[in-house]
């Protein structure tokens, strides 16, 4: 099937309303921002708590299960993925426990340890870093939960050794089924860049079964979604990683970069995928 | 500068009116479409002689003349660029005669020999082939006769050892300056296909000062369009590579797919080029 | 099996006694090079025919006969490799006749047509060049004649465009049945040069079930070789490619490198096959 | 100049003499193995500093100055390397205070932060495993240690996102002069393995002026070595990478593979670079 599955990743954790003011800290405008990017074009909605009165990202289950919900009654038909890594500096409980409660189609499963930094493009200094830590052994936790759950896995990809960490626990076993679906994640200052070499060789190395995705920080959402909406893959946009639209304007939300894929995707001459049909894409159980 | 450099190919020797009727065989047809892609947005025409009474390529002299007085007369604006490829089987002498009589700004410079096939897609097999022949006293006779005549080539990549032929001719002396402007072709049955490796590859071995283009056959005009647009690259379009729009429809005419490349150039965030600034970009002389 | 399977090209089409003596002219030539070949660790031998007389390369049958008769004498237990270019400017028919006539295991099958050109390295200038030509319909007919006589192809990639022809063979069905042996020729001009990105690229392309060995021309016949040696590879050495030991004296023959390439081969911890655990390695019939 | 820098790393922090009782301990061994690995053509020896008594690495100043000073008296002419990861867990402190103390020619300078694992590669499990802290603003302090005491950074490469963090800091401003001398390091679990992609993209990515060496674990040794000295690489053996000969024997200690490394250099045709030949080829000042 040929058509393609647009991800809106509405807030994030390192986005606030001081960059953007449209990114969602209350259930409401998370409700509100889900229900305009499905009706743009959408299938699946990426979520990280966030605290309602500060906007800082959290793992708190009952802010959490108040934002799900709110999601769930405005935009039913939309697929949930929620974030794993939520914010900096969690232990692996905290970072589950939420998944446990709100049982997503989909959670993010990062794949390396990595240093994780925010740039200010002004002079290349770093305004803020965090050591993002994925050990092999908080990866194994991490599996045993999700396979225990039946949530499948958005296997994110930041560098190629994430994608060697993956076939190393494929080869312990007890992994997750194939096929696997990957997001390949552009421009974070600590994993790689999007360019014409990073794009051929995190390709060259997906199993041919295995379904992928991109995300580009900045900049980078338009350059990684334009190639893989050309070359086969699926296209996230959103909040969490770039502020503006195409042209440089403060986007008026993340729906209004959903409907930017829309166009990309209809200019590759493909089409946008339903919720519906992005689930039976994703091998995941038909709602 | 970013801005987008967006060539139109008419016609080529390959694309016929019983393959879309817009192919444009006579000097009028030709201007018409010119001007049409010129106020779409094209910056260059790429143009190939047409016998007017049986659409044939040709490399007839008073033909030739017709069509490019033809284009400049209703799109004055427009940078021309010949083909010196033309049609099948032409020796040397003849290919190049068009070019000293009308002197484009640009000319096609073939970097290989190799087979050139029309493949039927509905059983893979070979409708008909040709040996393009581009052997390496060809290309210095070519080298030696563009530098005399002040035409910039516009250097045809369809594999990689065109890129080191190319580099071969450049270490024996007498050969271009730089900055090169490389059109990068895929899809061509005898060349490469765009994938991410080829696309990538080719990259890697383009000089950092050189321009680049990318030209796709059929549906890989879209594919290789899109990713030239995210990525830095200018593009060419038209019926000579492509009969249909991206949405499978049989093109009104190669100005429909510039106005696709508008729409890309667009949604890459990037603008389009004046034939001035495509004059810039491309290193050509102000007119 | 991780053994590597050794092939001397013992003269080629382009390499004569005034570039190196010990280049084969006469079938006793031929036969005692073979067998000190196979003492050395060669499991294959690739010929090309040569008129004892003048040393220039021929498609004479009775003349070959005698070669490939001597050979076999000399050393029954190599699999014979025969060259199905032979020389230049040949027709199909005269290019396949001495298969028919001689049945060796194993014979060449050229992708692409290309320039074929022996370059001055001292300034760069062609010495002097052909167009090695292998359309479709001459690809068509050598695969035809190839499966009808049960001898196996040894596919030459001299780019990446070959590789896409042969997908395309094999796509129009009655092709050669897998797995495929290839044969990745490096440093011809017309063809691609032995880099890291060639050779990766390369051998990104091959289905995983294919073997594949590397040659090159000149000094690039040490570093495929090596690279090769390290990675999985078979290596084919012989004066038809280099005339030179890796130290850059002049080669006794063909069996100095393939002395070469047993160490290296051991200085990679994999062994030698024989010619028996070739046929295994590469699915011929055993003999 | 085309010569090969042969580095030997004598014991890493991860290799104990239950793995190979060569691994040395006490400065004595350490003397003795440096000089063998000198005599055998090794230009730099790479020290971890090892509490004689236990054998645990340590940063201990007294423990490390000996060893130093061993290796010093031992073998003159020798350039060493000293690691500033030393062993798990250090503060950024402890790790460069050895340099300060020592004033080696050259330091490792760590370009990531990863997981760094070691695997059992009977059931693939991981035996241990720890997170490999290279933040950056580690690395500034690094890098600002460095250039402060004139010791030239070994710039390690586990992974791409390390080369793009050391571009940022690159662009940041009062990072070390070019030319870089690179160590391409291959199969760490947490990093990525030895392929011809992670091979040639390393490559495609270090600017022309660098130097670059490959280090690879265990069998990854040969292989990554073997395809430097083919490719115009440098190449660093030792226990600490590897605790087998080529040939899958233990090896009697690093100066054995230091004799390998000499054997595929010369089947290469390269030569080996002297301590004063490495220091020109490195940029180092002459001693």
């Amino acid at each position: 099937m040929d058509k393609v599955v647009i991800t809106a990743a509405l807030c994030g954790a390192g986005t606030f309303k001081w960059n953007n003011e449209n990114v969602p800290y209350v259930p409401e405008e998370f409700a509100a921002e889900a229900r305009k990017c499905y009706e743009a074009g959408a299938a699946i909605v990426h979520i990280h708590g966030r605290d309602p009165e500060t906007g800082m990202p959290t793992p708190d289950l009952a802010i959490t299960k108040r934002i799900i919900d709110a999601v769930r009654d405005a935009a039913p038909e939309l697929i949930i993925n929620m974030s794993t890594a939520i914010a900096p500096g969690l232990d692996p409980e905290s970072r589950i426990k939420p998944i446990h409660d709100n049982l997503p189609e989909l959670a993010s499963f990062n794949s390396a340890t990595m240093n994780f930094a925010l740039v200010d493009h002004k002079d290349n200094s770093i305004i803020t870093e965090i050591v993002f830590e994925n050990t092999f052994s908080t990866m194994r936790f991490f599996a045993d939960s999700l396979i225990e759950l039946k949530v499948k896995p958005e296997i994110e990809l930041y560098d190629f050794g994430g994608f060697y960490n993956i076939q190393l626990l494929n080869e312990q076993g007890n992994f997750f089924d194939p096929p696997h679906h990957y997001q390949l994640v552009f421009g974070v200052a600590g994993g790689v860049p999007f360019t014409p070499m990073t794009f051929s060789a995190f390709l060259s190395l997906l199993p041919p079964e295995a379904t992928w995705s991109v995300c580009g920080v900045g900049r980078e959402q338009i350059r990684a979604g334009m190639c893989a909406a050309a070359l086969g893959g699926h296209v996230r946009v959103g909040l969490e990683d770039n502020t503006r639209t195409e042209a440089g304007e403060m986007a008026k939300g993340s729906y209004e970069q959903v409907a930017w894929a829309v166009r990309i995707v209809k200019a590759a001459g493909r089409e946008i995928a339903t919720p519906a049909e992005a689930r039976a894409i994703l091998s995941l159980p038909t709602k």
